[in-house]
């Protein structure tokens, strides 16, 4: 099992990735996970964006349907399947009906996600010839759970995983795109598999907190997509439980390292960029102040510039609608300090941003100790080019 | 008076603008409008960013002060003297008692502006005499007006002018910068002046009530300034009384004048997109859904790239906190129907937007009557140019 960092690393998951002719480029776009038991535990989070896929309605159900349980995800990338109407339903339903058929399972048990281009209707022959090939090629080696992180992809350059190998038990995971609740292109999708065992309240609280620290603050641009999945799998194959502590700690080291991956392929990146926030009334409102400064346009263009604009920042925070000390804002670059009292600190503009991780800190000043921190990208020529023809 | 578009339009009002060297290319930097009386009525509406300038709290304060009234507004580019500390708001009280010391003004009869880049200390050595400067170039003629516009301009191509005659009566304006509450660079500014007998009650809640469907409904990119400031003079030079109702929708047909000029010179603009929503429950959620489609950089990028991609408008819009038929929404670009009941129209790809002003209508099928409009533009490579360095 060595080298596998993937969905196949937790004992009884199998995967697989094909190309089934849904994207022009021949690449690969449809995956499968398989949990072949014992058990079927699931857990998911989901966009909030009101106008969602017909893929997300499915795959809330059957998370939602504990009874049942979750055995299979089915993924295409390619097409998102949403603002399709009734149509866009019956094929999402017909994915997951296919699915369970040729994995003879209940349609229940198999989960569904869509990414890629909004508003077209999904080419349903290319689907299901694409489900009937695939079944055969499930297999539980590093390369089978490469396949299906390779088959998810759409303008990722490279495929993400993450493990975490307990004591006798494993967590793996793979994701595509950037940013739950706030994604870059189409969709943050991400699926974990763990043969730990954990009952379904265990996995659901735990991923839906670890969710809030960690894919929740990978913030490109604001942007909440119609797809937005994570869907996590739990069948007790190692035959340990560990500890609620435990496992919660090891889904945040998977999911943290998944969305620093998300981060750093981020469309048009050149830059990472981390913003902290402190000294805000309560940790709400400091990730509120963040997330104003990470999605400021000017903010984001000074970044990619290298520019230590720190009046950029001061104006970006000066719109959150937080507790603050407008007098006694202060500011660091990579831990200098650059503005102290919301006026410059001698040196300020000499700051080197000229690295490919900038960290920004903010004190608010408002005496509290809320804090928090938010993922994002600088802007640059290359995110205006990727999605200034999507479409065409 | 032929030709004379400008805050020198009315009767007694008197400008100039000069270089007096805070530009390191040379432009002209400072602008002076005085109201020559009889009356001294003045109204302001300003930035809500909490990190203000000091010009900001001294206009403010100026503008308040209904007793002085407003006989002249400063305005300096090049600086726009915030996050400039204790320093900078004496150097703003010291630009109102400088220049109201020239004109034989009490200080609180001046207003003060400045834009440009935050966080650097004033010049005032500079900025002094400038204003001894200007003052002798005090005119009424076209050129003066002129020359005032140009002298506020940071990165605009162009000035800002507007007029309205009516029977006995003008009101001029001038501005720089985009999008009150939501300005591109560091600000938007405007100065108003009008030889209209109205009163400070009247002057007031017309600005108020006009501003908000004029400059705050440019959303370029959703950033507000520390600097913006409108403001308004009326000295009843004309001897006319016009009614409420005459003066504020002439005050509102020079204030949609002025936006319009706004967001067609918005940084790295190709195009101008104007989003309207309707079928909303109230015409306060329509611009909220407005907005939030008009500050989607995916959207914006397809926008750049003439791309009909109807879905990111879907994308957008279903992450407004308003009330919608998230099965309902239905979007034409240009008048073209391209989206029904949040499904694609068959054509809606080879829908054109290939020309300078792009119309997307959105309807929410909330069943309400609520409507608004926001006006933007795309996002191209020279924003991200324009905004890359601006400090450096």
């Amino acid at each position: 099992m060595a080298g596998n960092t993937g969905v196949t690393a937790p004992a009884g998951f199998s995967a697989a990735g094909i190309a089934a002719g849904l994207k022009k480029s021949g690449k690969k776009d449809l995956a499968l996970v398989v949990n072949t038991g014992p058990e079927a535990i699931a857990a998911g989070v989901f966009t909030r964006n009101k106008v969602h896929s017909a893929a997300v309605t499915v795959s809330r159900a059957a998370v939602a349907d504990r009874e049942t349980g979750v055995r299979a995800v089915i993924i295409n990338s390619g097409n998102a399947n949403a603002c399709t109407g009734a149509q866009g339903f019956a094929d999402a339903q017909a994915m997951q009906a296919q699915t369970a058929h040729a994995l003879h399972l209940p349609p229940a048990a198999v989960a569904v996600c869509s990414t890629g281009l909004i508003g077209e209707p999904l080419d349903m022959g290319t689907v299901v010839a694409g489900i009937e090939s695939i079944v055969p090629q499930l297999d539980t080696t590093t390369k089978s759970g490469e396949d299906a992180a390779t088959g998810i992809l759409t303008t990722d350059t490279c495929m993400k995983q993450a493990v975490y190998h307990g004591a006798g038990w494993t967590i793996g995971a793979m994701a595509k795109g950037v940013g739950m609740m706030a994604p870059s292109l189409a969709t943050m999708l991400a699926v974990i598999t763990t043969d730990a065992q954990v009952d379904a309240a265990l996995l659901h609280d735990a991923l839906a907190g670890v969710s809030n620290t960690t894919f929740n603050t990978v913030d490109i641009d604001g942007t909440t997509s119609t797809n937005d999945s994570v869907i996590a799998m739990a069948n007790g194959a190692s035959g340990t439980q560990p500890s609620a502590e435990e496992f919660t700690a090891a889904l945040h080291a998977v999911c943290a390292d998944l969305a620093q991956q998300l981060q750093g392929d981020a469309e048009g990146v050149t830059k990472v960029v981390d913003i902290t926030v402190t000294g805000a009334a309560t940790d709400e409102q400091a990730l509120e102040a963040a997330r104003a400064v990470g999605r400021d346009n000017l903010f984001k263009c000074a970044m990619f510039g290298s520019d230590p604009n720190w009046g950029r920042v001061l104006a970006a925070v000066g719109m959150a609608p937080v507790d603050m000390d407008p007098g006694n804002i202060a500011v660091w670059f990579n831990g200098h300090q650059v503005c102290a009292h919301t006026t410059g600190v001698p040196g300020a503009r000499e700051a080197d941003l000229s690295g490919a991780h900038i960290a920004v800190t903010i004190d608010l000043g408002a005496g509290g100790s809320g804090h928090a921190t938010v993922h994002t990208t600088d802007l640059s020529f290359n995110y205006v080019e990727i999605n200034s023809a999507y479409a065409t």
